[in-house]
C-alpha cells in the first residue's frame, strides 16, 4: 500500500478531485480488503477509503484502509457529495456502471488508464515476501508433481494434484489453472491440461504458480520422461541459452523490450526464433500477468505503456520458448526480482536437463 | 443454443442492426466454445458468428457457431464494416473496451442490457441434463464431506476435499467456492470457508455446486454434528417448513415474488423472519446465479427485469435461512426444474434433521 502522501500527489498528477478505483486488484492493493469484488476505494484529497455492503460488517478489521459499510441507498449519498472532476478506471469499469454513477453523482466523471497499475510496479518488500512465500509453495508442488509423471497418467490429473498440493500446503489457490503439457501438446503455449495420457519419450511443460495473501507466483519447467532426443532436445538448450543470456541482460535502466530481443536473437542464431510465438515475459504482482511486458510490442499498442525501463523492485518472469507445431515444445520459465545491481532469482529449481 | 430465427427476432424487437456480445456466459451460450472469455459473438442479420484470436486455432470445431480467428487489425478491418445501430452489453463492456469499439466501428453503438439473458431463462432439455449432471456430481461429493464431518476437522480442509472430490470425479470444477460454516460461522451467510475447526455440538452448513459443461449446480444442507437443542434445532425445522411451503406454490404464472413471500410468511409465524436476511432463490444456468430472482426486489432496483413470472424450463434455487448473530445458523437449499405441472425437484438428497 503507497503513502497516503503517494495518492494525493497522485491526484494531482491527473488534474482530478477524486478517483474512484473499482479494479479488484486495484482495490486491494491499496486496502488489501480480502473481498474487493465487492468493494470500491474513493480517493480523495481527504484520504482514501475502502466502500463495500453489509454483506462484509467486519471490512473494518479487514480492510487497512478506513472502511464504509454502506446500504445501497447511503452509497448514493455518499457519491452525491462529489464534487469537481472525478476519475474511474475505465478499462474496468462497465459502461452501465459508470452511467449509475453519473447519475448518483452529477460530476464530470473523466476516465484513467493505468493511474494505480503505475504505483504497482514496483513491489514493496512485503509484496515481495508474498511472492517469494507463494515461489516456494510452487517448487515444493512441482517437486511433487515430478513423483507423479509416469506414462499413462492424464495431464489434467497432474494438474488437479498441483493445486490440491497448493491448498493443501496453505496457498490461496493455484494463481492460474496449472499447464501440463506433453508430447505434442507442448506445441500450444497456452495449452492447460487435458485428458491426454503422458507417454515415454514425450517432454512435459509444467506451468505452475500459487497465491498467497493475494499475490501470485509463476513458472515454468519442461522434463523429459524417459529418452528424448533430436530437435526437441536442441530446442531446450537454445531456450536454455535465450534463457540465461536474457537474465543476463536484466538491471535498472534497460529498456523492458530489449530483455526481449535478447532472448530472440539467441533463438534466431539457431533457425527457432519463428518458433518462439509469445512475449518473453510479464510483471508479477496481485495479478499473474501485469506491467512491464517484456515484449517487441512493449510501449506499442492501445492502453497505458508503464515499465517501459526495468527498475529496482520490480518482478517478472523470463521465459522464452520453442513451439515445434505438430512436434511438441519447450518453455523454461524463471521469476525475478529486479535489484540495485542486477536481478534475484525467486524461482531456485535447478533448470538444466531433466529425464525423469 | 437459440434458433437463429430467435436470434433474427431479437435484432427486429430491439431495432438494432447488429449485436456485438462479450459477457463470456453469453458467447458460450451462443456459441458453446469453451474459451468465451477471450471471443466475442456477432450477431447481424446474415447470421451469428464466433470472433476469438489466434491462440484458438481450433476454435472452428470448438464452436457451434462459424468462427473467424483474426489478428487485431483483421478484426478491426471487419468491425469497420459494420453499418447502422449496434447493439453492445452495456452490464459487461468495459467503458475504454466501447472507445476502442467506436474508433474502430463508427456507427450508433446501442447500450442493451439482458438481451441475451432472456433467451437463457427457459433451460432446453440439453442443458437441464447438464445441470442434472453437475447436481449428481455435487450429491456425491457431499456425501464424501458427510464422512469427513469430525470434530477437530477444520472447515477449509472440507471444503478443499469438496473440489478435489468434484474435478477428480470429472467434473471442470466446483461451481463456486464450497461453503462449509459451522457453529456460529453458520449466521454469516456468505462465510465461505475457514480455518476454524469443526466442534461437537455445532451444526455444519455445506453449500456447494459442480461445473458440468460450463453449467453449474447448487445446492445446500444444514447438519448436526453430535447433539444439537434450542433456537437452532427450533430455527432448522423452521426453515424446512418455509423451503417445503414455497416449493408447493411454485408452478409457471406464479409470480417469483410471491413465492419468497410465502417463505417469508412461514418465517414470520415463527417469529424468524427477521434472520432471513437473504432472497429466497435464484436462476441457475452457466451462471450461478442468473435471472430470475426469487426476490422480494423482483422487478424493482435498476438493470432489465427478468423472470417476473416462473415459466416451465427455468431452473431456480429455493433456498430459505435463520441467522442467528453470535449464535448460528441454517440454510436448505433444494434445486428445481418448473415444469408444465409444478416443480421436478433436481436435488435428490434427503432434506430432514441429520445428526451425525
Ligand atoms: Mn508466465
Ligand atoms: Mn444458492
Amino acid at each position: 500500500m503507497p503513502p497516503v502522501q503517494d495518492l494525493r500527489e497522485l491526484l494531482e498528477r491527473l488534474g482530478l478531485d477524486a478517483l474512484y478505483i473499482t479494479k479488484p486488484q486495484n482495490v486491494r492493493y491499496l486496502s488489501g480488503f480480502p473481498h474487493p469484488e465487492d468493494a470500491e476505494v474513493l480517493l480523495t484529497e481527504e484520504g482514501a477509503f475502502l466502500l463495500t455492503d453489509p454483506r462484509y460488517p467486519e471490512a473494518e478489521r479487514e480492510s487497512r484502509l478506513p472502511a464504509k459499510v454502506l446500504k445501497r441507498e447511503e452509497k448514493a449519498a455518499l457519491l452525491s457529495g462529489l464534487r469537481g472532476r472525478v476519475g474511474f478506471e475505465a478499462a474496468h469499469l462497465p459502461y452501465a456502471r459508470l452511467m449509475a454513477l453519473r447519475e448518483m453523482a452529477p460530476v464530470e466523471w473523466v476516465p484513467t488508464e493505468g493511474a494505480i497499475e503505475a504505483l504497482r510496479l514496483k513491489k514493496a518488500p512485503e509484496e515481495v515476501e508474498a511472492i517469494r512465500r507463494a515461489q516456494a509453495l510452487a517448487e515444493r508442488a512441482f517437486h511433487h508433481a515430478l513423483t507423479l509423471l509416469k506414462p499413462g497418467v492424464r495431464e489434467r490429473d497432474v494438474a488437479l494434484e498441483i493445486e490440491y498440493f497448493l491448498k493443501k500446503e496453505g496457498a490461496e489457490g493455484a494463481a492460474f489453472p496449472p499447464i501440463v503439457a506433453s508430447g505434442v501438446r507442448g506445441a500450444l503455449p497456452h495449452a492447460g491440461a487435458s485428458e491426454k495420457a503422458l507417454e515415454g519419450g514425450e517432454l512435459v511443460t509444467l506451468d505452475l504458480g500459487a497465491r498467497v495473501a493475494g499475490y501470485a507466483s509463476d513458472m515454468t519447467r519442461t522434463v523429459a520422461l524417459g529418452q528424448v532426443d533430436g530437435p526437441l532436445k536442441e530446442a531446450f538448450f537454445a531456450v536454455l541459452e535465450a534463457l540465461e543470456s536474457a537474465l543476463e541482460l536484466i538491471k535498472p535502466g534497460v529498456e523492458a523490450k530489449a530483455v526481449d530481443a535478447r532472448a530472440r536473437e539467441v533463438l534466431k542464431a539457431r533457425g527457432l526464433d519463428r518458433y518462439f510465438v509469445h512475449s518473453l515475459g510479464h510483471g508479477v504482482g496481485l495479478e499473474v500477468h501485469e506491467a512491464p511486458a517484456l515484449s517487441p510490442y512493449s510501449g506499442q499498442g492501445p492502453g497505458p505503456h508503464l515499465g517501459l525501463v526495468l527498475e529496482p523492485g520490480m518482478v517478472v518472469t523470463v521465459e522464452p520458448g520453442v513451439y515445434l507445431p505438430g512436434v511438441g515444445g519447450v518453455r523454461i520459465e524463471e521469476l525475478v526480482l529486479v535489484t540495485e545491481g542486477g536481478i534475484e532469482l525467486l524461482s531456485t529449481l535447478p533448470r538444466g536437463w531433466q529425464a525423469l
